[in-house]
């Protein structure tokens, strides 16, 4: 009997594991790159209850997700993100890799060719992957800076004529920022395909499509517009609507590409209840230029070298601390030791094990709290020195 | 001065209305059939606020979703949903059309043939287009059952040698449920895929992939699992995980199908915490079928015609009701008369526009709140006779 009863508690774990679900970093300093740009309003926290259940968001569906009055998605759709996007089309995706996947899917065929930069998220591979394209990196220029030079674009295109090109602005790695510009020219000249991956752009810093003469640009709601995941949106030109958000054969108010309707859900409602924190925000980001280059340099005094750009334009960073990784190969916790010496203090957002090189954001934490991010640091290195 | 006031303030209108979202519908009884299986459990409300924020379920990501034990995904996923869909293999997806465009694209290529059930889903169709597949549908019986017997698949198996077979379980559009494990069978002797696309189902009833013989089950959060929009699982048989879930070339921890992880949010988050719950439920469906066949009786009292199966083993019900079609003719509100009556009832769920036939959801409301939702019917009736 007692064995039964212990092997039915064993079989019962899992489930009692989802009686509590908490977050072990609430209310900590976010310095997590992934996650500073998508904390949420508190419009957006209401917003998440009011539509929590199932469908609410379609209360008043009329067959197309887009086009509900009520919630204003039309409006959102329609009028405030293609203002925002400045583009003339755009709508709502899962988020960024399904929005690239969409066009892939949509722009060429298994076979093809597309021109991407080696500083790409991997859902850029894989979202080729998935169409079973044929893909080629522009090369970065390497250690320390990994810039990625738009005029290297240009031999490649020539060389495979690929159905679109690529760039990441900026990228998930070092927060570099390309010249998009240039590179919209380029696209134009040769009339390629050009899309904008700005999922730690779109939300975070000005960014429109017209400015760049992208075709598309994309967005992540999660990651920059201060939205619940998984969300993003997608802008284009109006010559692309016809065959992204083509219409289905059977059914005339249904696109193919999205399935129908994507978003259909609570993520939406955060998107949109965020939007006009969100739209204000951004015309804020020399400040957040301004506060990143000020604590890379506070860092850089501590011994950490900043990788990526010099000087920085963005939140993400990337250093290396080889202080930080001495230390580890002597203490008991190897590269645990700093997530959990930081978490100690309240900080949170350093992929816990590493030491050598880490990502950090500085786009959520206000200066006092980053000097208290630094201050941490100091007293990290002194404690075990 | 005041004119381009005036253009302003037109112009920041649609940015207005996104000030404060709320539901017209909250606390009304509701017999949406889109809705009543995706009303969120008290553990669902909670995780929804506390893992609301952008990435947050991703604290503790190392390269996967699915992997991910704390929040406890990694049991949720490969323990406790494929005990639940009875099938070796299982994951989660933005949804079930989602889901069913995972499997097609897999399986089959641009210009191959699928058969489904003529009582499908229009997503079915959408997601086979988005392929590229031929489609071709078994015939339901017509006014009044639209029964689908799946031995009409057979003569058409054998005509067009198709890559996999897709049954709807029950159908969105009369509740009916066909002989799922029959087709089971049939698949199995002529060695076709089977998708069992149990969005109405999962989450609301007793059904297994094991019992049916199907290779592919299919559920939706939202719909049937106490979830918020949009999400949805996929279980499988064991054979098809290389298949459906094969790894990228270039990253050998990232699934492609899936562009590396989907449900990356916190829908994923009140899947997991109403699980408990809708696992328990499930238990009690007798229960639910009693009731909406006893509602079923009551309103044929009224002179309602239930269309679908008879007896009817669905909460899903489709009625038509020609006298209330007459009263929209010589109303001034036309067919919305009906919408109005029943909000200013406390009832809701009946597409607003319909009265000539219509269907709604008997699953979330209890047998008191029935009771009154049969009355008013009969007080509109008398009101307008």
């Amino acid at each position: 009997m007692q064995k039964e009863k212990l092997a039915k508690q064993a079989k019962n774990k899992p489930l009692q594991k989802l009686g509590a679900l908490h977050r072990l970093h609430k209310g900590l300093i976010n310095i997590m790159p992934l996650q500073t740009g998508g904390i949420l309003t508190d419009a957006a926290k209401e917003a998440l209850i009011e539509f929590g259940d199932g469908y609410s968001v379609c209360d008043f569906c009329l067959g197309n997700l887009c086009n509900i009055t009520n919630p204003p998605v039309q409006d959102f759709v329609h009028e405030l993100l293609p203002q925002f996007l400045g583009c003339e089309v755009a709508t709502i995706t899962h988020g960024a890799r399904e929005a690239k996947f969409m066009v892939m899917h949509s722009l060429a065929k298994p076979g093809d060719s597309i021109i991407v930069d080696g500083n790409r998220h991997y859902t850029t591979i894989v979202a080729a992957e998935r169409v079973g394209l044929n893909v080629i990196e522009v090369p970065h220029s390497g250690y320390p800076e990994f810039r990625i030079d738009v005029n290297d674009y240009i031999p490649l295109m020539e060389k495979h004529n690929p159905k679109l090109i690529l760039l990441t602005y900026p990228d998930g790695n070092y927060g570099n920022l390309p010249d998009a510009t240039k590179l919209g020219k380029i696209a134009q000249e040769y009339g390629i395909p050009y899309i904008l991956n700005g999922a730690y752009a779109v939300g975070r810093m000005p960014v429109k499509l017209s400015d760049v003469g992208a075709d598309f640009i994309i967005g992540s709601g999660h990651k920059s517009m201060a939205s619940a995941g998984p969300c993003g949106v997608l802008g284009m030109k109006k010559r692309w609507e016809e065959i992204i958000l083509r219409k289905s054969e059977l059914f005339d108010n249904k696109e193919v590409e999205p399935l129908g309707c994507t978003l259909r859900g609570v993520p939406l409602i955060t998107l949109m209840a965020s939007f006009p924190y969100v739209k204000e925000r951004i015309n804020h980001w020399d400040e957040q230029v301004a506060k990143a280059q000020w604590f890379s340099g506070e860092l850089e005094k501590l011994g950490f070298k900043q990788l990526g750009e010099r000087p920085h334009r963005h939140d993400l960073l990337h250093f290396e601390a080889p202080m930080l990784y001495d230390i580890s190969k002597r203490v008991r916790e190897r590269g645990y030791f700093l997530y959990k010496e930081l978490k100690g203090r309240g900080i949170w957002g350093l992929q816990p094990g590493l030491t050598k090189a880490f990502k950090l954001s500085t786009f959520a934490a206000d200066k006092e709290q980053l000097v208290f991010v630094i201050d941490s640091f100091k007293a990290i290195l002194s404690k075990y020195s």
